[in-house]
């Protein structure tokens, strides 16, 4: 089963926008065992669209169509798609109930424009967007199926994974996907390599296909493997990622979507505890992290941003003469910023750090990319320098995720051996 | 002069990695007046490469092909390409000149596979590529031209800026491409649309294009427009984007890649200003932002964050009687956040928010996505409240450009009376 994907909009065209829509889809499509052959983008022009529908229907059984279903007037895939099937729009009450009570829902006039988001065309399946107000359409001509979906990513990304993959499912005997991704965090993408050659090499024979994936700080590894006897090939890649997870264990932090924050969170839930962060050069990215986790408030709450340093020795009690000798990038004002946030906050966990972002403010001795971080509990604190090289928003990504990996390994340490 | 992207290798089709070189290539392209007209990802297979190349070559003048031209078995490029041309491979002497320097750099050793690099298709001019081994290769049939470049990115973006621009320079006589784009916050597409249909409906006869470009809280207008006199059409974009201009003035933030967190920091700084942050529903994503900013230091000096109401209380002195009186996500509450944290960290200006992120936590009066936002100095405070609806990232978001943007408007409005 051979997909396409064609994105509708001149942003991309002109490098506006980096396609990652086409990506995300690729990736959901896969997991469910459709191929994708080609992805397009084209211009937002009629014949450029119905050009693309033409080729792409000849080479593909299934075509996702993003993007151009807003209601301004640039927006034309709508149209485009009628006079495609030689039909024509037609008011859609469900939908047109369903934009009502969204512009209900958040207080505002419903416009002209507003309305026509719920004319779909005569010959489709509208699909509702519970994210917005352009529904999704769905076609089927001549043994291919058509959809077109709005381009903003996350009402995308909703149709597709609660409406748009189910249905092809249903519609369709899809051999079995099965993948498995294991989450390291803290090791480059050719250390692990090294370690696993051995493992590695057993693979073929297992008809295992192994991805890496790095990003700043993390490398996803990632088994997959087709077939049609589901248990089988469940069982099959579960038994190589244990094999592969006895190999680089402590650097292992979760598997499939799991986040590092959202491990993190749900260790200091099961254990009740709680934590507090003290951040100074990540500037409130350790926290953001956390609380994109729904619940966070349970155990995390909250932080003090200690970007200048009349803020650390006022709000954190830093001893100015430490910051005086030792420097604001140091271990003594590390440890000092994390014991007294957790004191003063009275939780279980603490996370500081301090370093230097850049692109100024590096010396020889603390080049760009220094930074210190400190874990603390009422029984231990763990503090450690890294140097995470030269880019700002790297470095700033690379801090917080080290330090929640940190983290992690304190609570799971201090859960097995409860102390006093 | 039509240009046309197509990039060749699996890791795009299965979403493993996302295109970011085209949205590069497409740009620099632009820049210099070649629009483009579809960028496609395909296969690494032979058949699905030619077929590529004989569609876009009937639409395009220029065809730019990426991937493909490493050492490994996988890296096919090459060979279709002389199968498409009816040629073959010849060594290229100065090429493995530049393979052979390249590898004695190195220490490294040359095998086998570094020296058929340099082969190149008997009909080509190849390309020195500075940054790696692979050459680019450049072709002209049938008044068409082709040109292949490896899929790395920095190898790419060197033979793309040192060679293959200013060749197509040399050879065309381009049109110039003008882009103006205009970033407002807090309106929806819909309402700027309804706001600026007349003026919108005079572009035609100016010949500029206008699009519309929406993301969490933001809406980019973008007009462009292309001729030979590139005075004139920069002179006619500008007018009509100032009459735009005039037509929205409240709701523009800043212009091309300008930033709200960039803005801001540009505010507070020329008016030596400083800021501090009190978030609750947010939790460190506006001093995340602000702090993405490099030098952000000398405007912002740090932040509560106050995720739990113990730390609203005491860090922050809100009266516990007006948290059980009006609820934490309350006018009072937030306000009282906005003055505290302003007093206690001693800075010019300071922004409050509290609210219902979700998914939980929502009641009648307060549904999921309530937020209320204080921006306060020592001369004003301006309060509201919002509803942003389910989605909790997009509320935290929403949330912080619209903070960042009311403090925006009061730094304005401020600096415009200055009083006592």
């Amino acid at each position: 089963m051979n997909a396409e994907l064609i994105t509708i909009g001149d942003e991309i065209l002109i490098g506006q926008i980096v396609d990652s829509n086409s990506a995300w889809m690729a990736q959901v499509l896969n997991d469910v065992g459709i191929n994708v052959s080609q992805i397009s983008s084209i211009s937002d022009s009629s014949d450029h669209i119905i050009e693309a529908l033409e080729l792409s229907s000849k080479r593909s059984d299934i075509i996702l169509i993003t993007g151009g279903l807003g209601p301004t007037k640039d927006d034309i895939t709508k149209a485009t798609l009628c006079s495609y099937f030689n039909t024509e729009l037609k008011m859609n009450n469900e939908m047109l109930e369903h934009v009502k009570c969204l512009f209900d829902s958040l207080g505002s006039e419903l416009l002209e424009v507003n309305r026509k988001q719920a004319e779909v065309p005569a010959n489709c399946d509208a699909l509702i967007n519970q994210k917005g107000t352009a529904p999704g359409l769905w076609f089927e001509n001549k043994s291919k199926i058509y959809v077109a979906l709005p381009g903003v990513p996350y009402e995308m990304k909703a149709l597709m994974k609660e409406q748009v993959i189910p249905r092809l499912q249903k519609q369709f005997k899809l051999p079995h996907i099965v993948h498995k991704t294991i989450l390291t965090q803290g090791v480059g993408e050719s250390f692990l390599a090294e370690m696993i050659s051995n493992w590695e090499a057993s693979l073929d024979k297992e008809a295992i296909k192994l991805a890496y994936l790095p990003s700043a700080g993390t490398v996803r590894l990632r088994l997959s493997t087709s077939g049609h006897e589901k248990d089988e090939l469940v069982k099959r890649v579960e038994r190589k990622a244990k094999e592969l997870s006895e190999l680089i264990h402590p650097h292992i932090y979760g598997e499939q979507t799991d986040t590092l924050q959202g491990v993190v969170g749900k260790l200091l839930a099961k254990y009740k505890k709680t934590l507090s962060t003290a951040e100074s050069c990540t500037g409130g990215y350790i926290a953001h992290l956390l609380t994109t986790v729904a619940g966070s408030s349970a155990y995390y709450i909250g932080s003090v941003i200690a970007y200048s340093n009349t803020i650390k020795e006022r709000e954190l009690q830093i001893d100015p003469g430490i910051i005086e000798s030792a420097g604001t990038v140091s271990e003594e004002v590390v440890e000092a910023m994390a014991q007294s946030i957790r004191l003063r906050y009275g939780t279980d966990y603490a996370i500081a750090c301090s370093g230097i972002a850049g692109p100024g403010g590096g010396t020889e001795e603390k080049p760009v990319g220094s930074v210190w971080i400190c874990i603390s509990s009422d029984k231990c604190v763990k503090t450690k320098l890294f140097k995470f090289g030269t880019h700002r928003g790297r470095t700033i990504r690379m801090t917080a995720l080290t330090a929640l990996n940190m983290l992690r390994n304190l609570i799971i340490d201090e859960s097995h051996c409860p102390s006093d």
